[in-house]
């Protein structure tokens, strides 16, 4: 039996008066819990997943608000379905839930990494998980969140395995950004690519080609970080050089491996980087057919293990929301003011203070072959 | 009344199983508690301060044991005692508590920011506190520190306010290195320096000019990052470069500011760069003679908040030491497997898959004045 849920079990047991000194110290501010229409409500019920909201506090003067949607899911169909139900199953699955964001009047809903597939990297099997790569720009994947983006005015982030066709057909792992009036606004991809556990995903694609770029919405500057890069604090850093307000963290980790990294990385480059990161995983275990190895001198297996989901939003104060649960599919919705980044970038100066010139200058000697370490040691 | 801590309070409330969640999600690998002698045991009782150890889990082969001390405290006398009263009385005081120290087996012990003053850098006024400052090389807190490293064949770590006799007499916010064997291996400054709040420090000193050393002991490579450098990445970054094992965090920081974020920035840099971090903050409410006035609109005040002290060690796997009160004097004793650095960046590969080359190149660009934001429209 999976735990379900972190911020659930502090209030059940904790009286209320400590409660509030826990969660100042835990999360930050206290986020408001959103209201939503009945309509909204009965068909969430109905889907049967978690649907949470909160409203994260703002600005003094001058807000601009938007609300943001995370969705992270468990897969729909068993993973030795045919590819094209498996496909089909989870556009369905998630334009379902999509369908309930835009009642929640969710203005940018970001999918999880590689959302219309099993997350197979694991198996090391090319066939036939590369058959689910698709065009970024014209695949239908791509084609069905542009209907979604203009049938809601929603700007939709949709991180899928590409393949690039203008390229030899290579493999990228993906985030195509679709605008609200439907348009494909661009592509990003994945900035660094693991070696690690049951993940060499350099089996499959290599480090992204596409830079820290930053995607001018109606709703707010955006960028992507894909999994693995919210480990590498220069990374988060570009995406904030170029103007980003709001980075999304779209993940598939599993618990024993990273668990306890979680509530930390995504957090910290928020903070560090005077944006709102929003960090995304899936839920549940997924089974392939033929077993395989990690090795780890443990027999071969066909599953690596639990998705934890806890899907989080962090604010450039320090502030973040209650993660969604460890088990189930799950939509959260999160108001931000967009012009707390400013703000708190005023206030706390860690842009005006961050000596790049220095940084650049002692990054770029250190990458030197014939590089020496500054170590101070006793004569 | 302050809240005294927060994993006391998880401890009290939360039954066993589900602990053990709460702590697995929040701290990492559980830590074994360390037993002490009878000796340092009565030291402890009789000066009356919060003595805490813990085995952080290391690598199943090849360990390199060390134990590093980390020492909060408040103000001894009143912040209008005579100066050298002051300092006699912290050295006094310190010294009590590092004699415990060397009674737990402590290898290296590192004091809080400008530990031998109150942390006056609020009032805006020079005088008295700038006749705290004195030489890093053989003032009388450095030969003091001397003496007891010495003694206890133990690394000290002072961080003082540095006047720098050689260049002016400019005031300097430094730590100095001692080696067990009681040299002055070096010292190292505070690299940023912030402006919020209730602290302008450039009032007194400005950003560090000594890079990112890193100080080889017999115990390990150590570096110190001081306060306000803990909110920037790109500073913790380059002492794992120059390849530190455990950089210290000595620091000054107060609960309204800077809470929440205390518990993730330290900690991400420990997972980020592959080492031991030590984060240190003094407790208590220090209280000045004279009133000031901190921007916010509010009247004249001669405090200007509660130190939280929460101290902690976080290990390259991304476990944590529980806390030190948030109220009280303490020392934390943390026994470390330094060859944990090396397995873990073996196993998440975070510095081998960083891109340094390409981040080397993208920080230059974006520190040109004609520097242009990669910046995605719809057209």
């Amino acid at each position: 039996m999976e735990f379900e849920n972190i911020e659930k079990c502090l209030e059940k047991y904790i009286p209320s008066e400590e409660l509030a000194e826990v969660q100042r110290i835990l999360y930050g501010k206290q986020c408001k819990k959103l209201e939503f229409s009945e309509n909204a409500k009965e068909r969430n019920e109905n889907l049967g997943f978690e649907l949470a909201g909160y409203e994260m506090p703002g600005t003094t003067s001058k807000p601009r608000r938007i609300r943001i949607g995370l969705i992270q899911n468990k897969i729909v169909l068993p993973t030795n379905a045919p590819v094209k139900d498996q496909v089909d199953a989870f556009h369905k699955r998630i334009g379902d839930i999509a369908d309930v964001a835009s009642h929640c009047g969710v203005n940018i809903l970001c999918f999880q990494e590689a959302w219309t597939m099993p997350f197979a990297f694991c198996t090391r099997e090319k066939v036939p998980w590369t058959d689910f790569a698709e065009s970024a720009e014209d695949g239908p994947t791509t084609k069905y969140c542009q209907e979604m983006a203009k049938r809601y005015n929603m700007v939709i982030i949709s991180p899928i395995l590409e393949r690039d066709g203008a390229h030899g057909g290579t493999l990228w792992n993906t985030a195509v950004v679709i605008s609200n009036t439907g348009v494909v606004l661009g592509k990003t991809r994945k900035n660094h690519i693991p070696r690690v556990g049951d993940f060499n995903e350099s089996t499959y694609y290599m480090e992204g080609n596409t830079g820290h770029r930053v995607f001018q919405t109606v709703y707010g500057k955006i960028a992507i970080n894909i999994c693995y890069g919210r480990h590498h604090p220069l990374n988060w850093m570009m995406y904030g050089v170029n103007g980003a307000e709001i980075v999304f963290n779209p993940s598939a980790t599993v618990g024993a491996l990273s668990e306890p990294m979680w509530p930390i990385e995504a957090r910290c480059a928020a903070i560090a980087n005077h944006y709102y990161s929003c960090a995304i995983n899936r839920v549940g275990t997924e089974t392939f057919p033929n077993e395989f190895t990690s090795g780890d001198g443990k027999p071969a297996h066909k599953d690596f293990g639990h998705f934890y989901g806890s899907s989080y939003v962090a604010a450039p104060d320090g502030t973040r929301t209650p993660g969604l649960s460890r088990t189930q599919d799950g939509l959260l919705v999160t108001s931000v003011d967009l012009n707390l980044c400013q703000e708190i970038s005023d206030k706390w100066m860690f842009r005006a203070t961050a000596r790049h010139e220095m940084y650049a200058e002692s990054l770029k000697e250190s990458t030197q072959l014939e590089f020496k370490q500054d170590i101070i040691k006793e004569k």
